[in-house]
Order: C-alpha cells, then sequence, then structure tokens
C-alpha cells in the first residue's frame, strides 16, 4: 500500500493531473471513477489502476475485469485525497494512454462529418461537444491548437466516456484544413452571429464540415475567409448568444435528422 | 468604504451567496459582474451595487447609469474578495430582488412552448438550459421542486442574463402541470432512452410541453405515465445519453424549426 505523498507514483499523478505540459510529454493522462474506467479498459488504453484502502475493503463492488486484466496499488484514503481532482472521490482512478489518430484517416472518414473547434476555451463545454459528437454520428472533432485541452480532468469527466472512443486531433492550422475539406468535395459552415443562411437550410446529407467558434469572440477572420457559408441559429428574446456545446449539439443533430429522415 | 469582513451588509452578501434558504427567505439574491448587472438594471431587479476599491479608481468604466440611478458601496478589495463567488472577480456585483411569476399566467402564454425539468441537479446545466429557453422563444421553464436552485451563483452566471427575463416556476407537483397543460389541449413530450417516438416526428406547431428528467434517472415514474408521448433522440457510438442541457436544446430547437419552417 502506497502510504506516503511523497511516493514517485503519487507525485506523477498529481503531475499528470495538473500539467497539460507533462501530459503531452508522456502521452498519459489520468481518468477518475468505476464507469471511466471500464471505458478506458473496454478501449484498450487503461494501463495501471490506483484504489483507495476504504475501496478496496469493499473489493467485491469492482468489476474482476479490472483487477485481473491491470496491474493496480493501494493508495491510503488520505494521500489517494490528494490524486483526485474531484471534491468527493470514487476511490478509484486509472492512468490511460492517449488516443491518437491521424488526420488523414480522419479525412476520410466514410461518414463525412467534421466538427472543427475555433478556440473553444471552456474544458465542461469541450467535453460536453465531444460527447454530442459521438451522439450524432460525426466522423470526428478537429481542433485549433488554442483549443483547451481535452485531457483536462474536468474535460475528460465531461466526455462520460466519448474521449476514449471518439476520434479528435488538434491542428496547427484549421484554415488549412478547411481548405482540405473543401477540396473533397464536402461543404464547410460556420457558425456566425451574423449568418446568412439559417442553419437548418443547408444539406448535410452528402457530408459537411462544421466549425464553431471560441465562446467570447465567435470564428475567427481567417476562418470566416475560407468556409462555404456562415450559418446562424435563430434567437428569440434577449440572450446574445447560445452556449457554444448547446449550438454545436443544434447544428450536429440537424444534419443527423436530415440523415434520418433519408 | 467597507472595510471590514464583519459589516452587517458583507454578511449578508455571503449569506446570500451560500444559503439557498436564505435566498428565498428573503427573495433577493446575488449576481456578479458588470454585464449581469447591466442586465438586472434593464430588468427592473437590481436593488443595490457593491464595488471593490481598484474598480472604483477606474470609475470612468463603469456605466453612468448603474451609479446614477442605483446606491452604491466600495468594497476595500480584500473584503470584495470574500463576497465575491468567481475566482477572478470583475469587481462589481449587485443586490436583485428574485422575478416571481405565476403559473396561471405561465400556463396561458400565448406561445404555447413549456419546458418542464424534473429534477435537474446541476447548477450549470439548468442555467444553461434557461438561457438556450429563451433563445428557442419558450414561454416558460417549470421545474420540480427537487430542481437544484437557480438562483445558485453558478447557475445565475450561466443564464447568461437570461434569469432576468425568462419566466419561470418551481412547483410542488410537475404531473399535476402536466395534466393541466393537456388538459388545456397541448401534447406534453417526456425525453425518455427507450421513447417510441424520434424527437423530431411530433408537431410541436401547435405548442407543446417538453419534459426533461434528471442526468442520472431520467423521468420518473409519476410523470412517464401522464405524458402525451416518449420522444427519444437517436444516439449512435457508445455513449449512454446526452447532457440534459445538450438534450434539451435539441428538442427546443427542434420546435422552434417547425415553426421558422411554415
Amino acid at each position: 500500500m502506497i502510504t506516503s505523498e511523497t511516493n514517485q507514483q503519487i507525485k506523477e499523478i498529481i503531475k499528470l493531473q495538473k500539467q497539460s505540459k507533462y501530459r503531452r510529454k508522456t502521452l498519459k493522462f489520468v481518468t477518475e471513477g468505476l464507469k471511466m474506467l471500464l471505458e478506458a479498459a473496454e478501449s484498450g488504453y487503461l494501463t495501471k489502476i490506483y484504489i483507495s484502502d476504504s475501496v478496496m475493503e469493499k473489493v467485491q463492488d469492482i468489476p474482476e475485469v479490472l483487477l485481473k486484466k491491470y496491474s493496480y496499488e493501494v493508495v491510503l484514503d488520505k494521500v489517494f485525497q490528494k490524486i483526485s481532482d474531484t471534491v468527493t472521490t470514487q476511490g478509484i482512478l486509472g492512468i490511460a494512454k492517449m488516443p491518437e489518430y491521424d488526420i488523414d484517416s480522419i479525412l476520410s472518414d466514410n461518414r463525412h462529418m467534421w466538427l472543427l473547434l475555433d478556440e473553444v476555451r471552456d474544458p465542461g463545454n469541450l467535453g460536453t461537444i465531444l460527447r454530442t459528437a459521438e451522439g450524432a454520428g460525426m466522423s470526428a472533432v478537429i481542433m485549433s491548437k488554442g483549443t483547451v485541452d481535452l485531457f483536462n480532468p474536468k474535460t475528460i469527466r465531461s466526455t462520460m466516456g466519448a474521449i476514449f472512443r471518439m476520434p479528435f486531433i488538434y491542428v496547427d492550422d484549421l484554415t488549412h484544413i478547411v481548405k482540405k475539406i473543401k477540396n473533397n468535395g464536402y461543404n464547410v459552415y460556420g457558425t456566425a452571429m451574423k449568418g446568412s443562411v439559417i442553419y437548418h437550410k443547408p444539406d448535410y446529407t452528402k457530408g459537411a464540415g462544421i466549425v464553431m467558434g471560441s465562446e467570447a469572440d465567435g470564428l475567427s477572420e481567417g476562418i470566416l475567409e475560407y468556409i462555404s457559408g456562415a450559418i446562424r441559429i435563430p434567437m428569440e428574446g434577449g440572450i446574445e448568444s447560445l452556449n457554444v456545446a448547446v449550438a454545436a449539439a443544434i447544428v450536429m443533430y440537424e444534419a443527423a435528422r436530415q440523415r434520418y429522415k433519408r
């Protein structure tokens, strides 16, 4: 049993929780809770498990598949608190390898539906977007390099497991990807307050790219210049904008609705 | 200038920030940031303003309408930190009266579109739902009494001002409201994993109620028994559910889409 905060493994977990740089360097991240661990195991990304001593006392509640297949360490409750990012910890967490995808296989996916994120900043929003994108049957989520870190503990939680299944990639130049998708024969639509077309007018059934801008600034000028068209979500009342995860959901599910209708 | 944490006004603000019971008793709440204060002022709910001393030094940045029309107090930065719910405070907050609506006027609203929330638990989700409901042109948001407190600081922030404009009400018995809406001649649809109808099949253009269940448990049995029909949002991939704010947005905006199409 690990009983000290100065244990090397404990130090590494804390570093993985707090430093996105360290996560990128090691290509590892921390995932918390039984449900997420099962998702990580099923998708093949789980590498090691840490269990608090009080949870270990009720070992019968932990699915056998986890304890048989993976090496695990028991951690003193007080020390476990330090490695957990949540206030009320479930007392079980794992180290996972980062899923990696390459842009060519992403762009050749046969669903031909890509969500592009231009500088989305809120961790919770990003996680929710990845989760919704999986549900709406998108090919992948493609993010500008200024988009918030997908492996932020809060983001991982809000993906509800989609992080282990949904293809994603960070790219240096999102405009370049917009051009590529268009060159491949698909339209790319960007949401903008002053979009000229209501979001449900375009035909998404032949495949498309959909670009969402940041919560504060919307789409960057460089992107606006290259998209096939700006789409807008009508708003009544006095609100100035929709939450970016909500706006992304509305457009992705409109595309899905058009496919189901065929 | 208020320089002490033991000042009576400071104590009251902290109580309003932390205790939903005290908010309900006084029918007051705290709203933070310049944008929210302007919304509160415009809607007539703002009663008093508190400004940190460093923000007061740049008084020219504060819109005149706020300082002329409302009484305000300057608060020492260190003390202001204690009354702010945010990590990086904007240094300005206000006390607002709670908007109050009655169920009869809510049910007779001529848009005939009601969102009903059955035990939604997450403050951020509730705020986002209120914001989206305003954008989608709903009549009101009707909440079961077990739904999280709308005047929770986090919820208020995520409404982005919708809290001052969008009608809402907590009710003791949500099933009773479902029956009332149906008696008035409208269908009430509830989202359920095993809903028999895809959410975009019903005709929402003549008005409808839409019930969303809790993040963990979905709709309660009592409600399921009385709704006109259970609707489902199709999901691809391995996700088990959508975020409740996302699911609400998809259904509310489908209803809006049908109206725009007419």
